[in-house]
Order: C-alpha cells, then structure tokens, then sequence
C-alpha cells in the first residue's frame, strides 16, 4: 500500500469583541469592516484535525466526530484549491520534495466540545484543517498568509489563526489579498482575561449568518453608519484598550459592538433576532453586577445566536463567577479547579433578593468556564489508521 | 353652594407609524425628529373627560375610573397654567364673560379599555382633558394650537387631538412654539384602514420612555443618524403614502420604522429592550402572512412596550384576523360584529402546520379589533356630581 502522508494541529475557537458583520464580497469572504476577537484556550474549546494524503486515497474526505461531511462545498473545494498550490509551488521550487500535491486528502477531526452547543465550531475547525494540511504540505508558517485561506473557508476563522488578541484587517484590494488576520497582542500580554460561555437553549432557529449579513447590508438604513462612522473609531479604541490592558474601556467598547451588531440585524428588514428574552436577562444581570461593583468587571457580547460569553478578569473572577453561580449552580460545566464556589462573593448592593432565580436561570444549559487561549498548535495525535486510512476506532 | 362650570369631552389613543424616540428639550417635550401617527377608534379606546370648575372648589383635583391622581406633576401644572392664561386673556378682551380662570378645577376622567393594558392612555388622556377645558373655557378650537399644550403634557398626546392621519412637526424654535400637531388627512380619506391590537403580557417593567429616550440620545451611536438622515426621507415618503392611500408602502414604511426605533433602543448603553420572544412571534407571523399573499396585506408596529398593533386594510380582513384566529382564538376581544371566524381565510402557502400554536399563542392576553377614528369630539355626558362637585356613583 502506498504511503500515507498525515500531520496533526489543533485549532481554537475565537469570539469578537468588535463584530463581523457584512460581506463586500461573498465569494471571497471580504468583510465590510474590521473586525477584532478573544482567542480562547483549546483545553476547553478546540479542534484537532489530522490530515492526510495518499496516492491510494480515491477522493477528498473530511470526517468530524466520526460523521463523514462534504469537502464538496465552494468554500472547502477554494480552500483545498489554495493550499494544494501552495504545495504544487514548493514542489516545482524544489525537485526533492515528494509529489503529494494531487493527492486525495482524508482529513479526521474532533471537537473537544458539544457541537449541539451552538458554538461557532467552523472556525476552530477551519483553522485546525488549513494547520494540518499547512504541515502536511510542510508550507511556510506565515499565519496572516494562512489566514487568507481560513478566511475563504469561513470569514472569522481567519481569527483563529492566532491566539491572544486578534484583528482582522478587512483590506481594501478586489482580490483580498489584504483582508488577513494579524495578532494584536499574544495571551501572555493579558493573561488575566477569563471568560464565561453561557450556552442558551434556543428551539427556534437562526437566520443563518451568511444570509443574514447580506440581508442586513442591502436593507439597513444603519448599517452603513455602523461600518463607516462607528466600527472605524471603535477599531482604534479596542485595540487601544487591549494594548494598555484597560479592562473598563475594553468592556464598554465590546458590550456596545454586540448591541450594535444586534442594533443593524433588527434593523434589517424582515428584522433578525439573535436575542432571545435569556439573553436579555443575561444582560441584565450583568449590568446589575457592573452597577453594584461602581466600575466595569463584566462584558457580555453575543454572536449570531443567543449565547452569551462574558469576559472578565481573574481579579474580579469571584464576583463575576460567584453572582453567576447563584442563578446557575444547576448547570454542567462547573469545575472546582477553576472555581470553588465557597469563593462566591456577592456585592451587597446587587439586588439578588428582588431577582427571581426561577426565571432569570431559565434557558441556559451549559456553562462553559474558559480563558484567552493561544493558535493552532501542532501535536503528534495521529487520528487515522494508518493502516486503512480512516479515522480510528 | 355657588356654580360649577362643565364641559365634556373624549380623547383618541394614536398609534405611532413614524417614532417619536428623543427629545431636544426635555421640560418643554420638544422632539428630536418629526413623527406619524394613526388615531384610533374611540369606540374601542377612548378616555372620557369632564372638566369642571367652581369658587367652592378647594384644589385642582383628577379622577380616572374612580381613583384620584395628582395634577400637581410639573407636566400637569404647565398643562393647565397654559390653559387658564388663554382663558384669562379671553376674559381680559371680554368683560361679559364670568371670571373663572383662576378657580380650581375638577378633572374627571373614564377610559373605555382596561388601563392594566399597557396601552399608551396618557395621550387619550391628556388630549381629553385639554379638549374638555378648551370648552369648558370656551377657548378658540384650534386643535394645532391646542396640541401644542397637549405636547407639554405628553409628547406624543399632541397627536391625539386630530382624528385620521396626524403628523407631529418637530419644529425647530427653542420656545416649541412651532412644535404641533397637523393632520394630514381626516379618517374618511382612507377609512378601510383597520388596526387589531394584540395586548402582551409582560412580567418585567419596561424603562419608562422619557428616561429611555434620554439613555438613547446620550448613548446610542446610531441615533443621530437616524434621526438625521433616516426620518426625515421617511417621513415625506409615508405621508406620501397616505395621501396616495398606498398600503404597500405605507406597510413598509411602518415597520421598518418600528424596527428602527428598537434597534435605537438595543444600541443605548445600557441596551433597552421593548420587544420580548412573544413580540418577536407576531412579528414572524406578520412576514410569513406577507410572504404567503405576495404582497404587504400586514404591517406591525410596537410602542415602548411589547404590545403589537396590526394595520390593515378592510379589504384583506378576513386573510388577517383569519391567520390572527388561527393562532389567538381563545382571547378576549374577539366580537362576532367585527369579524366573523366563519369568514377565515388561510392562504394555501402560509406555513399553519410548521408552527406550533402552543409556542405562537403564548404570552397574549387581549386582542383589540379597531379602525381609524376621528379627534376629541363634545359630549352631553356628565361625569360630575353637580350637587358635590365630586365623580358621580
């Protein structure tokens, strides 16, 4: 049998802080504005993707989680296109390398968390894919170049190309050969930023996000305020905030671009919701712990669906963990290592008696206690039988 | 006992299809932006006021339904100051007629809806007492004048002293002289428009909506644009629609700018909520009855609160409170008068059966069926005691 080219990398998950929200070309997955996210750490939230190649193999496959899915997709079949000429270019530079570039690839992934969740999974997945193959293919680990292929397969993924603290430049060029990810700042620079994923239950389904940008870009009247006069200013600012570790304006700033994001699919018409009456009460609890602490220790944003990640830093990790324990303690997730509730601790001026745990726990179902994580990492797991050339087990 | 002085007259309730949302001056109620309504009939909502006054009256004195309320809120105290002066100037001009201005009055009121209903009874309220002291003080019947009063008192009550379709210009003196209710067309012009109310039940306290309209103009980013750019080109194209009788547009119009209002409202810091998941499923229902007919035969629109009012033409009535029926048939409010559950129309494309009714009908309480109605008319009734001075019964 021939031989069975494989490498292994892991890919995280990343959650904007500053929101993507509109395509200027769907095709190419080009933004309408910059945008900037929070890395989180794999040991809680990864992908690990081994992918492989072999004269043998008769086509591309992609399993997640042991369920085939197509690499047929525009996005997959674009994404495997660019790096097998990336490879195809090394080859003809360098006569020695073996011809693996046309090879069929079987790709084997694994998430480390519930992908029912609801969670953004095509980013980690994405990044983990293009890791493994840039391995395989043995290409230059220039991340920001790589981040242009994540971005082809699915516009934020390009974020997790990087851990720590994360922009994507939306670029100006036609091509998008400048709309690429760069890293503001690694998580060692603020490793104090935990964060807290509450996954909301939602019966109802989503306006996919694809589609949902494009309805928002050709019908909001605010829209084109937002990216033009808001989300410029709010970009320096961020970055600002991240750069000097200033948590109060990195709150504010992140809590207002998710109500702004929110603010243009509503005014989309028809309006889209990605707010449900949990995530509304999540908001108000944690505007109820900011007022009673008398400064900043929270920020909730919201992506295209109903869960809430709140950022927070450790400092402040027994007020913000402990206030959400007492709606919460129910929930999976939970960990003593990272939390000992008998550390909870309660301003005495939140008003945790007028509020009704019966219905401000309602709809949550999983919390999942997190950190800023670092980038794609390379392991040695081998996740296919190198025998049969399927995923093991 | 000495003479008591009285008048009777009713107030409308109108509903907002242009959102009043900011003020540029808070004491005298002046708007950051023009703003549309419809006045509804007062067969179905309206308050009914006498005002009365007398040498023997001690103070100024409200009842609504039986219950006193203060008429010493600054609101209240400019809203009669203003009165008394036009009725002392008629007396300054005119010997013969009897000194009353500075007696003290008794205001009684009745409103024909529940008040627990959360719906906007200030303006009714409001346009009713100033209509029934205007007569009562045999003041001049302009009701463009008489609005601006009304405005002191309740912004948006300025528009319920016209019947039909009512514009409130902004203006733009510092005093507000200019800032007044006009009518654009009477209730005749386009009588077949109909209104159904859905009555929401909240369990949470909305922000009340003069210190949410100072959070918004403080806070939200994408505000001033809409009140910049955004109003002013849709208030010209709906009362062009009205005039036009163009439901179409109108329909459009109206609910892009309810959706406009919210998002406003999302976009203040902290974000304001107004609509809840029971909201958000009327207005699913109002896209998928749209979608279904293939054309706008349905247009919502919700206040600062949850409430839904439906507009529609008489014409589709049966395919609207048909698909309404379907889903709210065990309400209070339904009247064989008005419609006919005989007469429910399905169309073939509307997705009855992918919706569950148990999820679609939660969280409604009342419906209302109404129509365009006409401004403040006079009566004969006489809600005082004229022996006491006090409500009769």
């Amino acid at each position: 049998m021939p031989e069975i080219h494989y490498a292994t990398s892991t890919g995280p998950v990343n959650i904007a802080t500053l929101k993507y929200w509109g395509k200027r070309d769907k095709d190419l997955n080009l933004p309408t504005n910059n945008s900037i996210s929070v890395t989180l750490d794999q040991n809680d939230l990864k992908t690990l993707t081994t992918a492989s190649c072999s004269e043998s193999f008769k086509e591309d496959h992609l399993w997640i989680n042991g369920e085939t899915y197509s690499l047929e997709t525009p996005r997959s079949i674009q994404v495997l296109k660019d790096l097998r000429s990336l490879r195809e270019e090394l080859e003809i530079s360098n006569n020695e390398l073996p011809k693996i570039s046309q090879f069929k690839l079987h790709i084997i992934s694994e998430n480390n968390f519930p992908t029912a969740a609801g969670l953004a999974s095509s980013a980690a997945g994405f990044a983990a894919l293009i890791s493994s193959v840039a391995k395989l293919y043995k290409l230059p680990t220039d991340y920001s170049e790589l981040s242009k292929i994540a971005r082809k397969g699915s516009g934020s993924a390009c974020r997790s190309l990087f851990g720590g603290y994360v922009a994507w430049e939306m670029g100006n060029l036609e091509n998008g050969e400048d709309s690429k990810a760069i890293q503001i700042a690694d998580r060692k620079h603020w490793p104090t930023m935990k964060a807290a994923i509450l996954v909301v239950s939602d019966m109802k389904k989503d306006v996919p996000s694809t589609s949902g940008m494009q309805l928002t870009v050709k019908t909001s009247d605010l829209f084109q305020y937002r990216i033009n006069e808001v989300v410029p200013k709010r970009y320096i600012e961020m970055k600002e905030s991240i750069l000097n570790k200033n948590f109060q304006k990195f709150a504010e700033l992140t809590m207002k671009d998710s109500n702004s994001f929110h603010s243009v699919c509503l005014d989309s018409y028809p309006p889209i919701f990605y707010l449900n009456d949990t995530s509304k009460n999540i908001i108000k609890l944690i505007n109820l712990l900011n007022e009673a602490a008398g400064k900043l220790i929270a920020a909730y944003t919201f992506d295209a669906g109903p869960n809430a990640v709140i950022y927070y830093e450790e400092e402040n990790q027994d007020y913000v963990l402990g206030m959400l324990y007492k709606f919460f303690d129910k929930l999976d997730g939970w960990s003593n290592d990272k939390f000992n509730p008998a550390n909870a601790k309660i301003f005495d001026s939140f008003p945790l008696s007028s509020l009704d745990k019966e219905i401000y726990s309602q709809g949550v179902s999983r919390i999942i206690l997190t950190q800023v994580g670092e980038g794609p990492v390379e392991t040695d797991d081998v996740l296919i039988d190198l025998e049969t050339g399927l995923p093991k087990k």
